[in-house]
């Protein structure tokens, strides 16, 4: 198992236009996250979880849940990634899962009660420029979840919170990648060490 | 400098319908490709050059040259970057680049033309599963270009013609991953290796 959450600091919570992914809160940023996390070339990985905390105006906090194993229907390119979530937020939620697609999920939950659920099954990581080297660590790990930030990062009120829950911080790279590169590096090197 | 040439066997050479990406000869998989090759968080890499050849109908090939250094006013979604070939590809062409928004060109060239002028200025690698480990031979590249294939890969033509300029194959995985997360990997090895 492997997973990864995604903090969508501004990502809309009602159903937005498909034509503006990156007006509806930069909603672009969590598709691409989405695809680099799951797909191989015309197939899907098995054994990955993404998580989305999507915390944009109306109607925050709501969490996608998406398990490669079940899921359906889905194709790497931003539009369709998009029209998942743009499904997913239209439904009416509660702190319970409910599948919105095979293999979708969504509920409302914060971001404590998402670690409190996360850490029962995943070591957590958080991805942060100044963290261990991954390659240096790579092949301690077991079952990690990945946190990683949209273009805005991580705020300090939900770093701090995060701070409590994690084993380390992890760090891929000198520059300040996208998060959808560090997902890809960090299946990367989860592959190359034999972590599945 | 690097580069990144990646075939597009299908990718229309005509103005496509921008909500229909992957209905115009996977446009999307180049738009993530060029993405992924020129992006960091808020901000473009340095000398780096991404080179389309597309072979799509009605008017193939036409070729598209994207230079780090000069461009301005693309934003890392699909859409964005899609709208970027969608007027290259309605330009008037001739053998010569002609520019058709800041640091981006498009001219008309085929395949043997194209590598013949990539050769002057870069040691060209294609990459392919079978290949040489990127991480055995990173240390050693000096202005490498990569080629690569979309979703369908590289037909046995072009591949043969290919073979005739580079300096080896390379393979970053035992996965078969798609195209934009090759360019991932291969970015990051470069930068961890301080290939420039």
């Amino acid at each position: 198992m492997r997973g990864f959450l995604i903090i969508g600091n501004e990502a809309f919570t009602e159903p937005f236009n498909l034509s503006d992914l990156p007006g509806a809160g930069r909603i672009d940023v969590l598709c691409r996250c989405i695809s680099q996390a799951l797909f191989l070339s015309h197939s899907i990985r098995k054994g990955v979880e993404v998580y989305l905390l999507l915390l944009g105006e109306p109607d925050p906090p709501k969490v996608m849940r998406i398990k490669s194993d079940e899921l359906r229907r889905m194709s790497p390119d931003e539009r369709n990634v998009a029209g998942h979530i743009r499904k997913a937020v239209g439904f009416k939620i509660s702190k319970d899962w409910v599948e919105t697609n095979s293999g979708i999920f969504v509920a409302r939950k914060n971001l404590n009660e998402l670690l409190i659920e996360l850490s029962k099954n995943y070591e957590i990581y958080y991805m942060r420029e100044d963290g261990k080297d991954i390659r240096d660590v790579v092949t301690t790990m077991k079952n990690p979840l990945f946190i990683l930030g949209d273009h805005l990062g991580v705020k300090k009120r939900e770093e701090d919170l995060i701070l409590g829950f994690i084993k380390s911080t992890i760090s891929v790279s000198k520059f300040s990648l996208m998060a959808e590169q560090c997902i890809a590096i960090a299946n990367y090197e989860l592959d190359r060490a034999e972590i599945f």
